[in-house]
């Protein structure tokens, strides 16, 4: 194992501890709620986004103990968002991380409550936290800029533009503001997240946002490209998903050596805007030649 | 017009004209989304949880200008439950207000990612008014409170109960612990919302919260009475509607009478609780018994 897998190994296993915490097995009531929770938080995944808040943290000299619950509020965000993209007024999907989907175990309705459970506890536990910062205001930028990563200007603006796409062909641009919405601005809200709380100096915070903004670009279309490269064994969905829904992606719109270009292009980007950091942000260069690599590999 | 008609009136034009301005007719993107959002938001409705938060605040002193952004978050909570519950998987509603539901204009994706983004949003809300609060630490306890009533130990997990026991004949204590969640959660969170924001004090915040919590249940056994007795002209419902889908209500299970003595008595418990607050917590004895007395006129 690299030092890479070690440090994502352990991050990984640090943030299902805490994440299992939140949401306990044999809560006192509403059971099959919890259970629906549990099924999608707890069922794997690669952790990226709380992983990326806590080295980002790290990375500006941060305790990154104090970054953990921010980071997994960030991930039940994330699993809020694909428990709802999976139900069949959205993308319809049957598989996730190889496992059947929330609403195909628990029932639609149970699976938009799991989903509402996840987004509005997300919230509970940043504030729960940003009221025991040390420093509180930083907390709540940071707060407010994870709600409008998640919001209408974000993540859920950037689903609802890719629901209206479907089956329309579009163009790199239009492309582009799907991926950077619904894939970016969370990845992005990480980062910075990471940042705030890590105490970053205004220059530093400059660096991880630019950082950040290329890595959220980066992972879509990473993502992007395996779907229509790799089998289901690797990436847990049905192959060519993506292109079989009509869906807006780099491959389809500019081709794939191109989108594969755009991708490493981004790779230097964000690894400049760390270039001033030191070894200290060497999780954060690592993540980031992990993501691009895995998609773009020569 | 009586006194509170006016005040009543007066509220809610404030509170339309402020929702109104968080979602522009014209934003430069994600159009359906935002139209879909407004047409829930802002077609018609009580306003009765934001107009509580304000009268909370008055009630204790506060000034209730600074109170308004978070009623009107308070109010986005309350509009994305409700889009989602009028979905085909939970209560399959097609009417409410008196207009078509949001999932039947809209489909139901658009309906789903609709009430994500006003949960989101209202958070956004939440996070820039308590940043600009001059007294940020209530400022942050209310959002707080606020997340915890909308979550899973509130009203998603009164939603998941009720979701589950449809079809299932329940006990008192088992509908008293749906709507204590499904709706008492939200109105709680108003009233001590407002009293927070108001700066009250221990024992004004007290007894507010003993006001909140009989007024909550009031509210949700008044709105089953209703559903029972009150024809769609009046309530905007398809009649009778609750009891066709087997919904755990309390004339269902005590009664008409029984159910309509419940009420009354929590208006006399929640009026004792104000006992000791001047004229300005007029409005919230007003609302009191306006909520009750429309289902239980003598």
């Amino acid at each position: 194992m690299s030092a890479l897998d070690v440090y994502l190994e352990r991050q990984r296993a640090r943030i299902e501890a805490a994440l299992a915490e939140y949401f306990p097995a044999e809560p006192a009531q509403h059971h099959r709620l919890v259970e629906a929770v549990r099924y999608s938080l707890l069922g794997g995944g690669k952790r990226i986004r709380p992983i990326l808040l806590l080295a980002a943290c790290e990375a500006v000299g941060g305790a990154d103990d104090r970054a953990l619950p921010y980071g997994c509020a960030l991930e039940m965000i994330h699993v809020y968002s694909l428990i709802h993209d999976d139900l069949p007024a959205m993308d319809d999907d049957a598989l996730r991380r190889g496992r059947p989907t929330n609403h195909v175990v628990f029932g639609e309705g149970l699976a938009i409550l799991a989903g509402d459970a996840l987004l509005t506890e997300a919230f509970h536990l940043l504030m729960v936290s940003a009221e025991r910062d040390p420093d509180p205001c930083r907390a709540m930028q940071a707060v407010r800029e994870t709600a409008a990563a998640a919001g209408a200007g974000g993540m859920v603006g950037g689903q609802a533009a890719d629901l209206a796409a479907e089956s329309q062909s579009l163009d790199l641009p239009a492309v582009e503001f799907i991926h950077v919405r619904k894939t970016g601005a969370l990845i992005l809200a990480a980062v910075r997240g990471g940042a705030l709380i890590g105490g970053a100096s205004p220059a530093a915070l400059a660096h991880l946002t630019e950082y950040g903004e290329c890595l959220g670009l980066a992972f879509q279309i990473a993502d992007d490209i395996l779907d229509a490269e790799a089998p289901t064994s690797v990436t847990g969905k049905v192959q060519g998903r993506d292109r079989a829904l009509h869906k807006a992606t780099f491959p389809a719109v500019i081709g794939l050596p191109a989108a594969k270009q755009r991708a490493r292009e981004l790779l230097d980007r964000g690894l400049a805007a760390l270039s001033r950091f030191d070894d200290r942000a060497e999780p954060l260069r690592g993540i980031a030649r992990l993501v691009v690599g895995r998609a773009c590999a020569p």
